[in-house]
Formats: structure tokens, sequence, C-alpha cells
């Protein structure tokens, strides 16, 4: 096979404040085509194959916070969108990194990408456990690993817990949901998603106590009565509204794990959400703590492995139904990296390049 | 001297929602005669000297909570407003309870009060230590207590930290911020209080390193200025817009102590301020804890001790310049509790009945 010298790419040709959009004046994102630096050495010549795809993304194009206050460097306009992704190695240049491995990495919106092998990982060994090569970019990966901190390192939920999950059907929440129902124990899980299929599956596929239907007119009764009694755990994944109604509904000193805020990525300040209920914190006791995954990159390793265990054990299921993948040319990357704000997906959001 | 055999009572007359008024058709508060109950065994009758006056106390009224979801048992209408004072006795039925002793008790905006003597607390020894006697309803009482846990235990501030306290001039904050700087030992300490005179009192007679005016047009920048590089500890007073910018200024992994939010305990919910920055919390993993001094009650008394051992060695400062005494007669009460919300009062705010 000839190497190919350069590769399309996704640039930021935009800073969106609200809805990333592709046309009009001033698209997000414009496709070109760029050279590919040499292979110098200990690089390698990726192809990507999958790219994950992540509410997280939207805050590195713009964040309703100063640049050097988010946690990770934001996107560059005229450079690549940032991603992880799924990549098999064309050519290499570092030694113990062969030619037709699949590698992870962070190769962003890239069709191929020239990185330093140092900076990619291998799938890890899981000892013939079979699992489509998908979920390391999502249940098995940080997605996976930002449930299993979140609600077992920084929320702490155990069995005298009754625990709500927001954005339950999503990549995060739905790992949230069986980690604390199956893994942890947790007395009673409660799930929140958008529209009724969403939630039978949160309750039947991953085994939610119930789940709550954020788009129901009855939302807000529903979630009292699902919470009767109020709980000690809340894990939020979109910030909001529905954060600021379960500040009414945590327990005195209950703890909420702050993960994402979905529903405020695509307004800037002036639109946001202003949450009200914060006296709530003072007179509950309510302790909440901000976290990123990142911090627990350390024991990543182990957590991986704890997470195949209890899924080998049938505790938890990472399989196919966790994901939602979606199949395109290189020109549909960010059509289908929207959808994650169209609430369709189900589980992870995988972009498969064909 | 001929005992009183009823007492007059400003009761709660109406549940305001914005800020309490005492005319026009629903006035918040109406003094009333009521008849004294007898005086059973184990029973005091006293007579108040001085009231406490403290924010929480609009919260006892109405607060943008379920009155289920409120710390403390909300006043009932037509209930004597909720009050700590500092009572003398002037009859009593209980052994070791004499008359002419001065105790401090709940007694309500009443002038004269039959109490359980378990309920009331006498003064504590200190030892000689000379100290006026109504520091005992601020700095050396629930005010001092609750910067004392606030700071320490709850924010766990130390000499790494550059700690900024709101409300500083305040009972509280003037509190926190004398314990941050001279019994903690934090690397540097920023007050914010309201206006000039103020903010040269936080320096210069409570020691902070800086103090920033909200009141000034460039508060904003101000406060940038003061917290370059960002700060580890936030103790927060007022809530609402400071309190969101604030939380673009505590730094990653820092910590805030949500004591309070006088700045919102005026406005119903829907003129209330909404807090716009919460993807700070997540992006910066910031660990927000809301705490009430009523669960350190256990530890008031070594806490006190630890006051009283600091002000003697001349660490801090707990003397009549801490407090804005207001002599009124009893028909004055709830005029001089309503100036706490005008930001007039330097520390505590305590009313003389004279």
């Amino acid at each position: 096979m000839s190497m190919p010298s350069e590769t399309r790419q996704w640039v930021l040709s935009n800073k969106a404040t609200s809805l990333p959009t592709l046309s009009g004046p001033s698209p997000t994102f414009t496709q070109r085509t760029a050279p590919l630096p040499p292979l110098d050495s200990d690089r390698l010549l990726l192809q990507t194959l999958y790219l994950s795809n992540d509410p997280a993304q939207r805050g590195w194009i713009s964040a309703n916070i100063d640049p050097s206050r988010l946690y990770t460097t934001p996107v560059e306009i005229g450079s690549p969108m940032n991603a992880r992704g799924l990549c098999k190695i064309l050519k290499s240049s570092a030694k113990g990194w062969g030619e037709g491995e699949l590698v992870l990495a962070t190769c962003g919106w890239s069709e191929y990408v020239v990185l330093e092998a140092a900076k990619c990982q291998k799938l890890p060994n899981l000892e013939g456990f079979d699992v489509g090569i998908t979920q390391f970019l999502g249940a098995l990966g940080l997605t996976g690993l930002t449930a299993w901190f979140g609600i077992k390192d920084i929320a702490k939920a155990g069995p005298e817990d009754t625990v709500v999950v927001s954005g339950a059907a999503g990549a995060t929440g739905s790992m949230v949901v069986q980690i604390a129902k199956h893994i942890l124990g947790c007395k009673r899980v409660v799930g929140i998603a958008g529209g009724e299929e969403k939630c039978k599956w949160v309750k039947e596929h991953l085994g939610a106590d119930a789940c709550v239907d954020y788009k129901s007119s009855n939302f807000v009764d529903d979630l009292k009565k699902e919470t009767e009694g109020f709980v000690e755990v809340y894990f939020d994944n979109v910030g909001g509204e529905i954060l600021d109604l379960m500040l009414t509904r945590v327990k005195r000193h209950g703890r909420i794990a702050a993960c994402g805020a979905v529903a405020e990525y695509n307004k800037d300040n002036a639109q946001g959400y202003g949450i009200k209920n914060w006296f709530e914190v003072v007179s509950n006791r309510i302790e909440i703590k901000g976290f990123i995954v990142l911090d627990f990159l350390a024991q990543a390793e182990e957590a991986t492995k704890e997470l195949v265990k209890a899924t080998r054990e049938g505790k938890i299921k990472i399989d196919a139904d966790n994901e939602t993948v979606v199949e395109t040319r290189f020109e549909g990357v960010p059509e289908t990296w929207l959808k994650l704000f169209e609430g369709g997906n189900r589980g992870k959001l995988i972009t498969k390049l064909v």
C-alpha cells in the first residue's frame, strides 16, 4: 500500500458560542487537506478508524469560562478539532509498535495523522475478554473511567445510598447506573433520561430501579415521587435546570458529583441557566465536588480490570447495546458529532469511518 | 420587685417574600402583649437585655426553599420572632439557677419569657478573661463558632492557602478574617466588604492583606487583581453575584465553604440571582461544602477556649470594635434587626433593650 502524504482534516474555523453549525457565514468547522509531517523517529503514521464523540469536546471549542480556566488546552482556530480515536498503524518508526496494530490516540478529526508513539496507547490485553474494540473509546475507556471514579471516589456511593443519575442513557450515565446498582450495591438507583424509550432501557437493560423522563410534562412531580425522602447522592452530567431541581432533592449531608453540564454547553453565559436553589447547599450541608477523569489516570488500569471483572461476572453489561455507532465517510464527522446535542444517541456515540 | 405577668412580643404576622416591612397592609411583624405562662418547676422567668441579630433569622421567616428543607423549624405566623438573647433571671424554680444571673437563651423577640432552665446556658467561666458580655452573642457565641468551624473544619484553610472572605466586615466574616490570618496562619487573606470605611477596618483592624469594595465600580477588576493566580479557599457569606464571580477566582482543586447567602435572603426565587459559572466547578474540580454551625455544638466549648486563648495572646481582637450595639426600646426591635440588610453594621449587630 502506498503511504498517504496528506490528509483530510476538519479544522476549527469559528468558536461557536451557541450550537456549532456547519453552514452559513461562520461555520464552526471547515474541511481542508493538509500535508502530513515526515515520519521522524519514534513516530507512528496512523489511519483513524473510529472517533469518540463526547459532550466535553464542546468545551474545547469554547466554554463559558476563561480559556485559562479550562481543564485542557482549547482547540485553536485553524487547528484540527481534537478527539480521541481508535487508529491503525500504517507505518512505524518506533520500536515495539508494528504496522497493522490498533492503538488509542488523540488523533483529532484527521483521516491520517503522525503522532509520537509515546503519546499513543496499545489496547489492553484483557486475557481473552471478548469485547468490541470500540468499547475502549467508551465503557472501557475514559467514559467508563469517568463513571467509575465519579460515582465511587467522588460521590463515594455505597449500599446505604439512593443515587440519582442524570443523562442516565448517555455514555457516562449508563455506566454510572450500572456501577452504582450492580458493583457498589447502592440501595436504589434512579435515572433521569429523555424520552420513554431511553427510560425503559435504563430500567430494563441497565437495571435502574426507576428512570424519570425529563421530557415529560410530569417530570417535576415524577422526580419528586421517585426521590421521596430525598437522596444521598446525585451524579450530575447535565447542569442547568435539572441540577437546580436536584438541589432540592438531595438529602441533608448528601453529595453531588459534578461531572458535566451538557445542558449548558451550547449557551453563552447570557443565555445560560442560572442556578437559583443555592441556599439548599447551605441549609442541607450539601457537598459538591467537581471532577475530571484526567486526575485519575494513574489508577486507570486497575479500574479497567475491575470493570472487566464485573462484566465477566455478569454484573454489568458492556456490549453493543451500550453504543450508538454511526458509519460515515470523513465528510460526515462533524454532523455525526452534533448528534450528541440532539439527545438521540443511547450510550456512547461512536463514529466509524468508512 | 413585682414580677411581670405579661410581656410584650413581636410576632410574625406575614411571611415576607422580599425585604420584611413594618408598615403597610401586610407588616411582617406585629407587636402584641401576651400573658406569661406560670413558672412551673425547673423553669426561669427571664428579662431580655440584649438580642442577637443574624441574617440567618431571615430564613426562619421564609426561605427560598421548602420549609421542610430548612435546617431549623421556621417561625410560625402568630408566634414570637425567634432570636438568641442575653437575659437576666428574674425568678427561678430551677435548682442552681439564681435570680440576677445572666444566661444565654433562645428568648425570641419578647421582653420577658419563661423557659426551661435546661434550654438556657450559663455564661462560660473564662477565668478572669475581660470581655464584654455581648461577645457571647457574637465572637464568643454561635457567630464566632460559625467562623471557626467553617474556615478550619469545612474549608480546611492553612498556611499554604490564600483565602477570600465575603461579608468580611460582618459578624461572621470579621472573625473568619482574623482566624484565617492570625490563628491558622493563612498565606494571604482577602476580604470583600461594602464601602471604603469597612474595607479600611478589615485591613487595618482585622489584619487582612487586602479588602475589595464590592460597591466600587472597579470591583470586578479589583477582585481579579487581589486574587491574581487564583485562590485556594473562598468563605462565602453572601451567595448571589459575588459567589458567581468567585467561582471564576478559585484555583484548581480549591474549596468553598458555603456559610450563607445574605445577598439573596430578601428575594423570592423568581427575583433571585441565578449562578451561571457552574462549569467552573467541574473544570476546576472545585469542592463546595455547605455547613451549619449547629452540627458542631459538641466541640463548641473547646473551640471557645481556643478563641479566648488566641485573644489573650493578642492574636485576634474580640472587643467592642467587633460589635455595633444599638440601644432601643422594645418597640424598636424589628427596626434595629432590619439594619442587617442595609449593610450598615460593622461586626455583630446587637440590640440593647433600654
